[in-house]
């Protein structure tokens, strides 16, 4: 089936949730007409449910081919970028001075949901390149940006990022790719990246890459890094497409998901050195990586809102049409469909609420990061930076495990039929399990949000939102609505839960870092549970505002008293585990 | 990597924590001599390890083939399988009449989790069988069991199990495949069936299918289903092979997991029909199926166990060798192994103290479905049936859960290195997916734990349980050994919840059913949690007492702190989220 994008879901989150409507309202979006975000949304579902989700089936029994040093993508996919490019889809949130829209970040969050909905492993190809873009316009030099950069941002060439090699993953610090500076001021790059997504394919006339390398007399580590921009085909003065450059894919991966993707082994140097240039200053890399690891890491937990949104319809619909068994206590003739068993209807509700609460999160993000750059007050705009940082591990970590948990329960929802691929419930569960590991081990966003996003401050940047989500609590206890049930006493219990276990770690994380660390993963947890319950509840309050509160009350107690009901139980795997885990030695060396 | 039978952890969970010790010494097995237990697991484990271990990737590689009507399985498949029945394996617990060794199910139970762990699509097929040869024993004619049961016993043939029509998955009375009465006594059958494990394949000269079918004055639903068993090849007086019956396999399933294990359409009728012999009685089919229930479903569980453990065993290895990064606040040239890591150290003894519960629980089925057919006393015997029903959904569904849970964490500990194929650790995440599926899905288990088990006699069988292990905890309350840490307070907690959730749960099980059913899985959970955590703690007793606690209570405490302590959030779960769960269509059909 395909897939339809949940606009008004999108609109209640993304005004009220993520609380955008509150910051253009402050002023801090500058001219942006909000006005135009519905239309905008509309047009990306339907291109999204039109042109890519027919794609992503095609794709996943397809996957690609390298031959002969060259990448094919599966039938159909080069139109559909063609066609992606001339709807003007890869400008959305480009820099309007080299042909983009200007869109705020938190509008193309929606639609890289959207994109990931319809088609991860599409979508996958323009959100590399959009980190491209950002590495360029922040650290390139004005002539690399009038070759480059326009190209990149109307998605006539596509970027990729090269930092991955064998022996460094989550250690970017440990890479050898080679830089030597050659007479002309450009730099000579020989070595081997693995794991590089749309390292090659057939979709474009030009792949502009930007790989991370190490030159002869930089320092050891992640201090010695610089960042160039090696073009597959190198670009003459006239904007035309001149020689091959020395990077050439040299393998490709069989992998459990995302099979349209290419994930290859990018070669250079076998033909003398891959002619690259230096993006911002020597030894700075790593500089401008963080640049863009933000919107990066979000991007990431927008690709598991997409999948478990696209998980939800899919077993919601099979769970409409398939028929099994009799409704508790009916006699009638024939079978009724599964979504009358009380256990399909949690499966279901743990899907849905789990992948709204996710999708605010991420939103929220998106909002905070866009305050950071375009309000004019510079307390407001250090306030939304604070606020982006800490809210960015978690919607990578907290959405890209539930849109695993999601998936997983859809496959569960379609029985016996989830097992097998034609059914596509699978391949959803199968798309899903990068978005755990890649952009960051969500294990890694954990000691992030512990080390350094909680301790930042000494906790200021927590707490501040904590104080935010308890107003938000007491509205839900002074509503005294009955259709909200338990889920005042539930919120307010996971705030206490999040605000002690916070200052337990914040006492630890310097003293005693292994105590503070091996509950960086629960901790995680509980935060999301916790934030996530409050900003479900907020959208429904402001939904019964508009007269439409029924359903998302019920969304947000079914979260409230089933996951953030969770928060005590995390509070003390934070607090009394901790021994347990640094103990595990006697039991895993033994 | 190969997979190696933890001997030592099995045996303390046999023995100690699933109570084998205490019912042999209480001469509730008879004469079976436990002495020869832990040579027969040496011996199991080392088949496994050397033959089936190293067939399990490239059977998930190579898959199977559907050609001209015939199955063919992956290079080394029917070889191994020869060295299976040579070695005596298929009759391990068959009956001694027939050729079998009789050993109990207990010992059967380790056997099942280690050929699941070396290669669970191979371990299938002898699984089929096995249900196979418990209904043709129980239920079928002395002539058929002169024919068929000593060559199903030894392994000569293998048997199928045929209930799932497209229709008719979970609601198995929905099945519509039709069987006539012939003149000379057999029957006819036609129709067709799906999702038939091991329906056709080429590793023995006869398959022997057990087919369900309905006669045409049957009644409708469940009553009128009858048990036929149906060769592949109809066998002569003498016992040799004859003409080849109507039923022969028309698709097969592309699936998530175990490629190895043919899935296949089975179609009956394209000839004039299949052949059939009655089980048993005419529509009392599903009585025959009853019987073999209870084991195949722990069967399923201890699947689960076996893929957790290889899962685990694999992720341990990968997180010894691979370097990436430092320690905290180590200086050292060069990396440290990632298990340095507190993250990675969790999320091992996740896996690892998951796979140790889920296996106690699963054996602990087994000695009481031993005693329910062995001991001698009638009151015992009984005593041990309620118990094994009881512990049945939990030993299916909590395994097979945490199953995919390990394997999840398995390919999460590999990181980018486990999205790839090549690895194996995504291969067991696929494979464990089915678990939770097959044989009643995990849903189901919980509605049969709640709607049946607990309630069948007002809760006895459990609350019997609950004071068997409030005394295990006891103990750990006296032992004042602190390596314990808080164990003895999250056990007593858990058992506090599983206690009054019950009761929650009997209150409304006749009067509010779907109050109950909303609440079955985080039910079923909670019991696994504090059974599992308790049966962990039994065996750390036990272990010290044997001079060896250090690992097993710090794998108990590890448990009880990290697992156990969700009990108090799955209790109000249960007890505050039905509504929730029941007012979802509010959401859901908006």
């Amino acid at each position: 089936m395909t897939y339809r994008a949940p606009i008004n879901d999108m609109l209640l989150a993304l005004n009220h949730g993520a609380g955008l409507e509150a910051a253009v309202k402050a002023g801090h979006y500058g001219d942006f007409d909000a006005d135009i975000t519905a239309a905008v949304l509309e047009e990306a579902g339907k291109f999204a449910g039109d042109v890519l989700a027919p794609l992503n089936r095609i794709g996943d029994e397809h996957g690609i081919k390298l031959e002969g040093g060259k990448v094919t993508t599966a039938p159909g996919w080069p139109d559909a970028y063609q066609r992606w490019i001339a709807a003007g889809w890869n400008a959305v949130s480009g820099p309007e001075a080299f042909g983009g829209q200007g869109l705020p970040l938190a509008i193309n969050a929606v639609c890289t949901e959207i994109w990931s909905a319809s088609n991860i492993a599409f979508g996958l190809c323009p959100l590399l390149t959009l980190s491209a873009i950002e590495a360029l316009d922040a650290h390139g030099s004005d002539a690399l940006k009038k070759t480059y950069l326009e190209k990149l941002v109307s998605g006539e060439w596509t970027g990729t990022m090269q930092l991955t090699e064998p022996q460094a993953g989550s250690d970017v610090g440990a890479l050898r790719t080679r830089a030597e500076r050659a007479a002309d001021g450009s730099y000579r790059i020989k070595g081997t990246k693995i794991f590089i997504t749309y390292g090659d394919h057939d979709m474009t006339d030009n792949i502009v890459h930007f790989v991370l390398a190490r030159l002869p007399d930089a320092p050891a580590g992640t201090k010695g890094i610089s960042l160039f921009l090696i073009p597959k085909f190198l670009v003459n003065a006239d904007g035309s497409l001149g020689a091959r450059n020395d990077i050439y894919p040299s393998g490709v991966e069989h992998k459990l998901g995302i099979h349209a993707s290419p994930t290859c082994t990018m070669t250079m140097g076998d033909k003398g050195g891959a002619v690259g240039y230096l993006i911002g200053e020597e030894n700075r890399g790593m500089l401008c990586m963080f640049t863009m690891m933000n919107q990066a890491r979000l991007a990431v937990g927008l690709e598991g809102v997409g999948i478990a949104d696209r998980a939800y319809q899919q077993a919601l619909a099979f769970a409409q049409e398939r028929r099994q068994g009799h409704a508790f206590g009916s006699k009638g003739e024939g079978s009724d469909p599964i979504i009358v068993h009380p256990d399909i209807k949690r499966m279901l509700m743990q899907m849905r609420t789990l992948t709204a609460a996710a999708r605010t999160i991420c939103y929220a993000t998106a909002v905070a990061l866009d305050v950071s750059l375009r309000a004019k007050d510079v307390k407001v705009r250090a306030d939304a930076a604070a606020r982006g940082a800490l809210l960015t591990p978690i919607a990578k970590a907290y959405s890209s495990d539930i849109g695993n948990e999601v998936a997983y329960l859809g496959v569960q929802i379609h029985g016996g039929m989830g097992f097998i691929e034609e059914t596509g419930a699978a391949q959803h569960s199968r798309d899903a399990r990068i978005t755990s590991i890649y952009e960051g081990t969500n294990g890694i966003q954990s000691i992030d949000l512990v080390a350094r996003k909680l301790a930042a401050n000494n906790g200021a940047s927590v707490f501040a939102l904590l104080d935010e989500l308890s107003g938000v609590v007491t509205q839900v206890e002074r509503s005294n609505d009955p259709a909200f049930g338990t889920t005042g006493t539930k919120l307010r219990e996971a705030l206490g839960a999040l605000d002690r276990t916070s200052k337990w770690l914040l006492k630890r994380v310097a003293s005693k870092p292994n105590e503070a660390l091996a509950g960086a993963t629960p901790y995680l947890r509980l935060f999301g549970a916790t934030l996530g319950g409050c900003m479900l509840a907020g959208e429904a309050l402001a939904a019964c505002e508009a007269g439409d509160g029924e359903r998302y009350i019920a969304v947000a107690r079914f979260f409230a008293e089933n996951v953030s009901v969770q928060a005590p139980s995390l509070e003390r795997t934070v607090t009394d585990g901790a021994e347990a885990v640094n103990g595990a030695d006697a039991v895993l060396l033994a």
